[in-house]
């Protein structure tokens, strides 16, 4: 405790002192551009590794950086997320895991976790879908390497899982959303985005982003109206 | 009643003396290859529709032909779904909705719902992201061509929602399960089923299914694995 | 797939081409007299069975045919039942099971479904009454015999359920609505209904049901209304 | 609280003087034969309204003498009554409703509870049995009748939400549990039970109860086995 | 049943008589000041144990004298306490826990309830901050002690789990509302009190309770607005 | 994403290079000695606040900064929490709010929630004890000073739920655990930290807190055994 005080008077003596003109404005409100989910693990800081100022990123963390399917849970992911897009018209979200994530090493004996873990257990229910392919898909691997296609597949579940609310699927068909897929490993400091096309996780800036979205973007009609074609393809 | 006890006589005298050895060994057993979700509405008749015989088709019907996403819903849609994908493999779900569905004029409404038809405006809930859709990208539509609009978006909703699941998932990657997306018209008796490819709902003849999986199917390895390349691709 | 398509253009130019006028109509709306409520088993094809044309049944199904009590589930079942009653007008409901039933099959060996069928396992919850007794009176019965047993309780448990739910205990109470049992047999095609009186299930037509409901038919008052005579009998 | 203490000190120098033996006694256990169901209301205490001695009521109270039905909440209603018949082996539920109660008062005009009391709201929905019956079957009613009437409706709604817990239609299938209906005038101190024969509320020594149990009594068997016929009957 | 028939005529005839005038009375309404909550067991009578007239305890009992945390379960707890709150304005709670009680014997042996006492089981996964307390911090202890202790600190963890309502927040902040934890013993039939002060259970008049709240109490103003100071200390 | 992409690249070409040692070493696991839970809310760095490094803060990150009764969500709150207690052995929470806080402002406008950001009016449902005491308890209060209020009470509902879950009761209890309420102030980088001697919010250096606590620490025992004396003080 004493050396969190100490910290939070070197901030102010140093950091704060500096950007104290950021920190005003900052008390008028925040218009953060991304929305940055990921672990509850101490050794990711999302500022850090962005390298973003206060303001930047409007953050979710949760063991597993886990988003359960829409109407499955009531807890604070599904809210902050629709306040995140709502609120504060968030065009970004990233959901970010990373390796050595105790979260999956607790997905891959799951069963044992009941007794000691039980709120763990239930919660990590919410992405049985990783584990289920983990199951089927990946026979062959075991201990780190199973950890880290864990660690893979898992956020690909949140990115589905994302798709089932009513917000997330809206502002997609408007083109108004983008979702990211990140990858953070620890010993390293290096990120790594999947790649929806090659299905691999990539350094980013080796992907082409086409819609890095700019202000003369236009928002997409429905999708069954995008022509003047019928609804529906008439009967020859 | 009177009716229907001498249907089950019409039905007995003729139908079921014809394909009398169906029944019989259908007594041993059911290996349906579809299964077949659809609205609870009186007009459809799926064995009538696609002439099938019984035995082919297994069925969830209920209003609206709603499956909510995994963990969201503890009725029969998830269970029935998992019983014919887990116990009798089924590889192929067809979602067909149709048009004049009451529940979707439910939806378009659903705040008048409340008072007269709880149970009804709490099921709807469950498709809110196509409501949310109907509300941001299709302001200018209104009666019949919405309600046409909210069938079509509705089917699209139901196949994310499908996606959630653990079971789903896993034998999608696997390439052992198909979805397919189909609109029946009532007056016409024509379906239509959604083609990916050009985000429209055509004649089912006018796609090509490449997937139209016969024995000599093969089983796709987890997707972090299908090459010898490693996981993640190094860093130059 | 390539089966399906065909059977849609067999229907389309047989039965549709006969009973096109009939379609048409059905474009105007529904009027169904039957809530028929069946297993999702592919060897039931409940229009066939009654011989019913498009328009007559209202149909829910799932797996185990099972209505979970009021309030205790939140999927399609309530709702859809609801829908029948309230925005339909239906007075009669078949909840109709079957014998060889999976589900109940499942049901009796309940604790190894947990790994496998996690979702049906859950789901069959909701019958717990019927598993009860079926531990509880029939001890000495095992193997078809049990199943069929379990088949024939199950059937009396979702009535037991269904009249839980406000719609359905309101219409009992004013006599508009009758909720009837019936098992159907696959090998023979034949239909028994539960009749009350003799608690057995029988041929249909054995039965008098003295409310085969015409329109002539009156409201019946409340309960507690119907003489004269005070609420509760004073006290000499 | 000083009230309360005095109170217990009047206690325990006359009643439990007089009693000691009968308390030390139940040191050793209880053997209820009653399970009484009855509302938090102060004006009713079971105990001195049936002269009944500790040791001989198992009692649940809540406000409405409210049993949701099964599954459908997870407080402690379900749990005691399983605890009472499992575990004591009770063989008779009495649930006991009162004329002036406010949950009932409370039902009627339910839509002006959510503000102010936003749980009892919640609680009441699980006997909107009852209040959709009031709607929908006495219309001309209100005021102090009404309220008589639900409290009455609400005694058989409690009924009947009994009968879908597992243990309660075993129990009743083997003819070991008898579940009453008792409505209590506070005014009067006078009980009533409901007859299902003539289904009104009647003085309780009016109507002859067959089944007053005794030891000799034995368990039916299944309803499917009670003859050697065969489960259903032949078709000729 | 014959039993309690005649209870209730020695009722009628004996106290009833008596005290007519008092029932007369409660017919226009209650006003009891405590809230009595308690376990179902048959031999707890909480207007015998603190010789209480009808109209002087609201009362809810549950095995166990289980309250879940607030949003935790949607059973009659919450509802029947704010009930006694909001439209009773009562200020005190009394949770009345007593030895040898059979919800907590079942508590140190939860495991083994799942099968026959599923319900049971469920139910005290609410109070498993008991549980997880006697684990952790009564390590040496067994049998009768470890079931008192069980007892004591089942106690506690309510008034813990009450304190989250709002209504009972709001009660405390205000300065209106008490919460006392008391313990019954059946074979001496004596109460003990729980006293913050010393963390023990006491006779409760050893006990001073500043607190005896009379009519002159004056309702107390929020926590941060106290004084004049501000909010949060100045910084100097 | 371009800015972000270049974030990452500047971290690994500074404090990446420059700490390498640190990561390195964090790739074997993390010993966190603080769980940080606050508002998700852009304009907060806990780590810059607190000046820590990667592995020094294990953090949950929600709108709001809620944490849910035990038992009444099954969001990643909880199970985070557990994760950090069971898992990680922390022993010091800090709940930390802060001013103008999106979040408490939809709180003191609820109802108007319910239509655009339907999933924040559900979650701020667990923070239903706030509203009410800023209702009852603040009523001369408006804008800004009542949103301060209502960040303040905030925290304080959080350090009452928290101490509903069984672990942090059982970890409390053996002095294992300790809680803090922070308050951070956006335009001055400062910190306050809730007193609960003086009940307000005051400068954290201002406090004594006897209980930093060191590795000596002993574990204490349970409430009810801390002396030879009784578990109940004896009679005299
Ligand atoms: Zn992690
Ligand atoms: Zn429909
Ligand atoms: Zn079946
Ligand atoms: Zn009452
Ligand atoms: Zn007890
Ligand atoms: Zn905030």
């Amino acid at each position: 405790m004493r050396k969190l005080i100490t910290g939070i008077r070197e901030f102010q003596s140093s950091y704060y002192q500096e950007k104290r003109e950021l920190f005003e404005q900052l008390g008028h409100g925040q218009s953060p551009r991304v929305l940055f989910i990921t672990c509850s693990d101490s050794r990711i800081d999302p500022n850090l590794i962005l390298q973003a100022e206060p303001g930047e990123l409007f953050v979710i963390r949760n063991a597993g950086n886990i988003i359960p399917p829409y109407g499955s849970a009531n807890g604070g992911e599904g809210a902050s997320m629709e306040y995140a897009l709502q609120a504060l018209d968030i065009d970004q979200i990233i959901i970010c895991g990373h390796n050595h994530c105790g979260a999956m090493k607790g997905l891959l004996k799951l069963n044992k976790l009941q007794e000691d873990l039980p709120l763990v257990y239930d919660w990590l229910k919410h992405t049985e879908a990783t584990r289920r392919i983990l199951k089927d898909c990946y026979q062959g691997y075991e201990g780190d390497e199973l950890i880290e296609i864990a660690v893979a597949e898992n956020i690909l579940t949140q990115i589905d899982n994302l798709e089932t609310y009513p917000i997330v699927r809206s502002r997609m068909q408007q083109g108004r959303l983008h979702i990211y897929g990140w990858l953070y490993e620890i010993e390293s400091g290096e990120v790594q985005a999947y790649n929806p096309a090659t299905e691999q996780f990539e350094l980013p800036q080796s992907q082409l982003y086409p819609e890095d979205m700019g202000d003369q973007q236009e928002i997409k009609p429905g999708r069954f109206v995008k022509s003047s074609a019928p609804l529906v393809k008439a009967v020859e």
